[in-house]
């Protein structure tokens, strides 16, 4: 006897017969629903932000300096509020305090150069708007109590709309944005305040000195507890991104002659991070500047280089960007033609990975390659024998039927396999060649003006005298060479 | 008689004889260097002080609203300074005012979602942590006074730790980045002061008040003098970009074929704007989700949607790139065979700009097209044309020579063109077919995903059933023509 929920329960009686449990009918009383309504909607909830903090903590583990910066920002905090906790500091300090707590909260950054600029920004445009608004205050007070009101306002106003406006100039924007903003909020709050407040040479003082405080706070805290560079972290994500690039190019084209597997179509994504990280890049090179010299870069390291490089690598990820739309293509090639050119393609996408991965070695070890002007005449090599194989490839799309006329003079008929066919493979090989032309002439370039301007070492194994044949060898050889790979 | 200058001064004397003016040799005091080179330094300084300005002002004649905004903010932070300048308003509200003053200056961003996202953020973080800093603070002085410093200590450096934390989650960093900063802000201050001030409650309310001030001042101003509506710039940006798109793609085909001008080279990089343009897209979209019903936008008008066409027009402009390099390719296609395909690459390129023309329209007007059906058939039966010529193309390349062999019989020998010179052409068309196709795929499906969620108007000049014919029609030739757009 099965009950609406096609579950039955039983009841074995003493006398051997069965008794049939009939569920309770369900309560419909309106709190109950309500209830359940409710208790849905907490276990929702409860579930949302359980799984919003696993992600976070997944962050956090994925990056464990992330953890760190929070701490880093805590302790900085709890350091400054000392000030306050402690009466004796705060006697010396005054009730000014609060700025050197809220200097912390705001300058804080994740990366040592982002806290410097900060900093720095802060520092200087609290003086020079301190210093202006003292004396526009002296000259207005000279001139009359009457007119200091109006004299004081106009100045603002023209101050806070010219520096508002010079936010919008980029090169202001990139470096000075916060300092803009702290020059007018420092020149409102003195200029406001001295219309009460008297003693005002003793408020800028301790004002200052305050900031002081909490700017130095935040420079050793973040340069001495476990410091993120941005330097350092700039150097690090080009090579990166070069190698997922490189990654990239070997699976789109093992792929695309179906050598591919599930790995590998998931490393064929690398090149997106690519393609959309210019403005990270940007972000950390402005910071980079701000840095001292730390590990192996000095003060003036050529940061501006690393964007070209980060450019030219941008610049291969497009292609890339099209050559894996060749994947989808649904027009398929004969695979005896496909057949032709795998070897020749494979081999030009191993040699122009390996020239990736070699100028990535050079930028992460700062070491020139000896090996790097191999690996460009190996892909140039690569090319030309891409050209050879596509030279040849016409003869493989006669098809020739001989047959003989009513003269019995033997007589050949050739048809020609129709060029669409092969479209999709010719301009996915005339994409590798371009890609291959855009690695020697941009991202080469850019890594060699890195070299040059950073002054990289020269590699350990190299004796100087063998290195001069070689390279006079490999000139000639470029000389020779030197039509190879302009783009077909 | 030359002296070493190369320049010559005589005086001609009244005996008719001239004596050459030897020059004054040229002092070579110490102090005289110094002031030249002083004065070339100064009069470097001046004059790019001087380009720098100029800059700047071109920057604000380009956009006048930059200049307005910047007014704007003078406004907003003299009028917040009146609480200040005025005894009875000073008296009302306190010393605290600078809290009103400093509001203004963090708050007031260039669109009204940016001002507001900053204001509500400020506003409920403020909040928030006032009284959880309240609550712990009353806790702890009933626990005892002696464990007030530690208690207030710890949790501030678990707060602090936990929302610095929060601030690197994507979309905490995204839509509530700044109202953590004013979170931990806010919380540091009152649980410092907590220590100090014995009213507390009292300052916490005209603290709130005050920013309360501050914020109504921010979004009025940013809101009724000349608003920048974050969600109409993008809403402009989007279509800007397509048209910028089909401009370049345009020039590019144009160029290829050596009709291009000096003109068309310019507009030629366009399609550079649409690459860089991801970022400012998501921070428009980000603050536009801020704002209230304006113009035709509702307040849940589907921003996210016209990121989505961005990144389609983005995906066209990554083949415009590829494109780009088949136009300083060096390996020359002869021309008879360039010819051959010029009318309907030419063809194909109208065509497709005209559907991205047609889609930008649909956007910018918001408004759904009678056309574009039309348009993307006119797109297909280019595709066609052209994939008909690329099929004639063999025909070409074989170049016949007759001759007669011994017996007099006439023998055909055929020599083919090596596929390698007309490759670049053969890339060039098949990227131009592979971007017909992302059009189609891509733009077409965003533009209308857009039309739908946001409840586009139908065009006024359409008649109901008229239309149910034609879209009948149109579907049908969508069927025959479904091999067309396959990616070749």
């Amino acid at each position: 006897m099965a009950n609406k929920n096609g579950v039955e329960w039983s009841i074995r009686l003493g006398d051997g017969s069965s008794m049939a449990l009939e569920p309770e009918p369900e309560p419909k009383y309106g709190v109950m629903r309500l209830w359940d309504g409710l208790k849905g909607l907490v276990v929702r909830f409860v579930m949302r932000v359980w799984m919003f903090l696993k992600k976070a903590w997944n962050l956090g583990v994925d990056d464990p300096r992330k953890f760190l910066h929070s701490l880093k920002v805590g302790i900085a905090l709890m350091a400054v509020s000392l000030f306050y906790y402690m009466r004796p500091l705060y006697d010396g300090v005054g009730g000014n305090a609060i700025w050197a707590v809220m200097t912390v909260v705001v300058v804080f950054e994740y990366t040592v150069g982002g806290t410097l600029s900060k900093c720095l920004n802060r520092m200087f445009a609290t003086t020079l708007a301190g210093f202006l608004a003292l004396g526009i205050h002296w000259i207005a007070s000279h001139l009359g109590h009457e007119f200091e009101p109006y004299i004081m306002g106009i100045s603002l106003f023209l101050l806070a709309s010219a520096t508002t406006f010079s936010r919008f100039i980029p090169i202001v924007k990139a470096r000075f944005d916060y300092g803009c903003m702290i020059f007018i909020l420092t020149y409102s709050l003195v200029s406001v305040s001295g219309y009460r407040v008297d003693n005002l040479l003793r408020v800028a003082h301790e004002r200052l000195s305050t900031i002081i405080i909490g700017t130095c706070l935040c420079i050793i805290t973040s340069m001495l507890i476990f410091p993120v560079w941005a330097g350092l972290e700039l150097h690090l994500l080009i090579p990166r991104n070069m190698d997922k690039l490189a990654k990239s190019l070997d699976c789109c084209v093992a792929d695309y002659f179906g050598r591919g597997d599930e790995e590998s179509k998931k490393s064929l994504q690398g090149y997106k991070c690519v393609l959309n990280s210019k403005t990270s890049e940007e972000a950390m090179a402005n910071f980079a500047r701000w840095e001292p010299a730390h590990g192996r870069f000095n003060f003036r390291h050529p940061w501006k280089n690393y964007l070209k490089i980060g450019m030219s690598t941008r610049n291969c990820a497009y292609c890339i960007e099209t050559l894996t739309s060749c994947l989808t293509s649904k027009n398929k090639v004969p695979e005896s033609i496909k057949k032709h050119l795998e070897a020749a393609c494979m081999n030009l996408s191993t040699s122009s990975s390996n020239v990736i991965r070699e100028l990535a070695t050079v930028v992460s070890s700062m070491t020139r390659s000896a090996k790097i002007n191999m690996a460009v005449e190996d892909m140039k090599s690569a090319v030309l024998e891409l050209q050879n194989d596509l030279k040849s490839l016409p003869d493989l799309l006669i098809q020739t039927h001989e047959h003989k006329d009513e003269n019995k003079v033997a007589l050949s008929e050739m048809t020609i396999m129709p060029l669409i066919e092969i479209m999709p493979l010719v301009s996915f090989a005339s994409l590798l060649i371009e890609m291959a032309s855009r690695i020697e002439e941009n991202m080469v370039k850019t890594v060699e003006e890195l070299a040059e301007s950073a002054k990289f070492k020269k590699p350990e194994d190299e004796v100087k005298p063998k290195h001069n044949q070689t390279s006079n060898k490999i000139n000639a050889s470029n000389d020779e060479n030197i039509t190879v790979l302009q783009r077909v």
